[in-house]
């Protein structure tokens, strides 16, 4: 690139996939991504956006005219346009869209920016074999023919009525396998899944998943045919959503990449970590309140312990929120919430059981007396059965509620554990000890 | 089901899809299940038996005899026979692979059951579409129009030579639009992804993801074809990759579900919450060798902030950690290490400078001495840099030594981190205080 041999770049990126020039550009300096993508045709650059990281995107589009713009999205899937153009602001998004040469392909991606995030809408594309039942096979194989120049791959041919209503499906493989005089009408599939055009995206994912669908069309309120969203597009919903909850869990919030700046990874660390101070600055103004005991020699030694049982009321917190959001995601919470609540309890209960039998050995061992073992023991259970308790249910309010269950992991459990975990460790404590 | 109602269940099943019918299944008593598993035709309870859930699916199976267990297998495609096969004891694989009538299918279910767990050979099924390049474009959508009957799905047309060497591919789009005396090695697309029969299944499910493929063929080292991956599979890997991450870093052994039995949920859970009791246990036996520091009235205050000192130091390391393994994930982290360290040491001087003056203003209020301040803060400050350098690195060089990095996240960084934490808090704070 250093000394612009245009033509041996060119012959390079030629015989490459546009997935791995996108990753070449991730890594190359800005100007040298910029120079190599006005160098090769649009064709080829087209793909290479689309796959692009977002950041590295956001910055060549900044440095490429509203037409040039266009050049690019002219070439793309409507889906893939969409989300493109989605991402600059309104005034340009004006400015690509009547740049467009195409007006069906303008008219199509100006319809799926319209509809909100997250749904249906959102993620379809309206490239799509569509066949009138009244089609014969022969003159339906034609006229697919033509269609399927303008889709790039043919998943399902969908079959419409007179008004454009969804009534079926038909699969290449049927009609290869027909005779060429029969109707359209008398060989198709009258059983098609198909969801709204408002339906929320994970909730198309887990449909698609769950029938090992490859793609399936969107409709709306009165069964029209509008598009289609393809199993490329839920692979990306499903790793969205399981990287946003595995942030959640340990307290980043979303977005955040080891690749970002420092100020971007500042960003997405600090909240939490100021969330949990507080709570920990709670849980040293509730140790003052009991510095007393430290004035008795026998007993000051429960302050070594007081790190013990926070560690371990978040992790009892975290394993039990872990899976109930896991559970509530595959639809497994059913049920009571009482035999939830019991279940929980006679887990706290073992666990517990178990992990006083360790305490009370290595006590033993450091010399302490009994009652003191037992005082621990007896706390930490309790710690645990209440920890498990709110790590089981606040996510279960939240979902109830409305609100995403994945907030109530990683630091909000361990720090509300925290606090309350030192709070009953040493009032039951104080209780048994008599102090 | 209660008063045995035959003919009203058939017909209530029969319109129901068998993932909706799997559903129903998971939630019934295990003889109802069984009863409507031998009333149902076999074309659908083999659908069915693929989609239940894996307890209920061994609990079925060892309820039903090697030959009825045949005629379900006989039914499936090869990836989900081979699969269902794998969970039977060795003996019954025996049974049932000698019980299946078409002998093709057993021989391809034997080959499919010789491949390591979690190779590109385990996930893939035999049945695919193959065309020779001599032939021509009719007598090929001959054969395809016999070939297609067996397979439920056609993704694409493989293409190979004599040797059935993989030589390339052609959509059935491409077959469509092309002449019926052309020949095959004329239309063929000689650009094929295809992935080694020995590959890992996470690397196969990043080259479908990362390329967009809906199906990848498999070869073996010779570039002989072997069978094709689809990419409902694929799905099910980065499912299951992202739910093992998750369950990992919240402190669960592998495999827990909301549903499972309290003795299950127990061996879950417990192997973690043992490891962070011993590392607890640690830090009691670090603070009792500073509990001299107990007996000055001006200091004993430094005990009431363990637990704010573990939390940080926790939380710290949590986030460092998930950056890390999803980077590692995502092939993101490249680069130098010495740039790694220097960034993850800015953002804890960022993020430890801005966590004291919290603490600065909070003990101010509470009235404690300014050098108290100054040592908490220093000592946290130095808590935070090794807590991120810990959470960073473990993961990295796991990895590097071929270990899954996702281990070194949740439950092990907080544990570790705690100890340490604890160790350089007192330490520090000593020198400091001069004590």
């Amino acid at each position: 690139i250093a000394i612009n041999n245009d033509p041996a770049i060119t012959e390079l990126f030629e015989d490459l996939h546009y997935a791995d020039i996108a990753e070449v550009l991730d890594e190359l300096d800005f100007d040298e991504s910029i120079y190599i993508i006005k160098l090769l045709d649009s064709e080829k650059t087209s793909e290479i956006l689309t796959e692009l990281d977002e950041d590295t995107r956001e910055k060549i589009l900044e440095n490429l005219s509203a037409k040039e713009i266009a050049r690019e999205i002219g070439e793309m899937d409507t889906d893939d346009a969409a989300d493109i153009i989605g991402e600059l602001s309104e005034e340009r998004q004006r400015n690509v869209i009547s740049a467009l040469k195409d007006e069906e392909h303008a008219a199509d991606i100006k319809e799926l920016l319209s509809y909100d995030d997250n749904s249906a809408g959102a993620l379809m594309g309206k490239e799509l074999v569509k066949v009138y039942e009244t089609w014969t096979v022969a003159g339906c194989m034609r006229r697919i023919r033509a269609q399927a120049k303008e889709v790039s791959r043919v998943h399902s041919i969908y079959v419409v009525d007179k008004q454009d209503k969804l009534i079926g499906r038909l699969s290449l493989k049927d009609l290869i396998v027909a005779k060429n005089e029969q109707k359209i009408s008398e060989i198709y599939i009258d059983k098609v899944d198909a969801v709204n055009v408002n339906e929320d995206d994970e909730e198309v994912a887990k449909i698609m998943s769950k029938y090992d669908l490859e793609a399936i069309p969107v409709v709306d309120d009165n069964n029209v045919l509008l598009g289609r969203i393809t199993i490329d597009d839920i692979v990306d919903v499903l790793k969205e959503e399981a990287d946003k909850d595995y942030q959640l869990a340990n307290g980043l919030t979303q977005d955040v990449e080891a690749d970002d700046t420092v100020y971007e990874l500042v960003k997405g660390r600090l909240p939490w970590l100021i969330l949990g101070l507080f709570g920990s600055l709670g849980a040293v103004i509730i140790m003052q309140n009991f510095q007393t005991i430290m004035d008795n020699p026998d007993y000051k030694a429960l302050f070594f312990f007081t790190p013990l049982i926070a560690a371990v009321a978040g992790n009892v917190g975290v394993q039990s929120s872990a899976i109930i959001v896991q559970g509530l995601a595959n639809d497994l919470i059913k049920g009571s919430l009482w035999r939830r609540l019991l279940k929980e309890i006679s887990i706290s209960l073992i666990n517990g059981f178990l992990l006083s039998i360790i305490i009370i050995v290595f006590t033993k061992i450091l010399g302490f007396p009994i009652s003191f073992s037992l005082a621990i023991s007896i706390s930490l259970m309790s710690v645990i059965i209440i920890a498990s308790l709110i790590g089981t249910f606040v996510p279960i309010i939240l979902d109830k509620r409305g609100i995403d269950p994945a907030l109530a992991t990683g630091p909000f459990i361990t720090t509300s554990n925290d606090i309350f975990g030192i709070l009953i460790y040493f009032s039951i404590a104080k209780i048994i000890l008599g102090i």
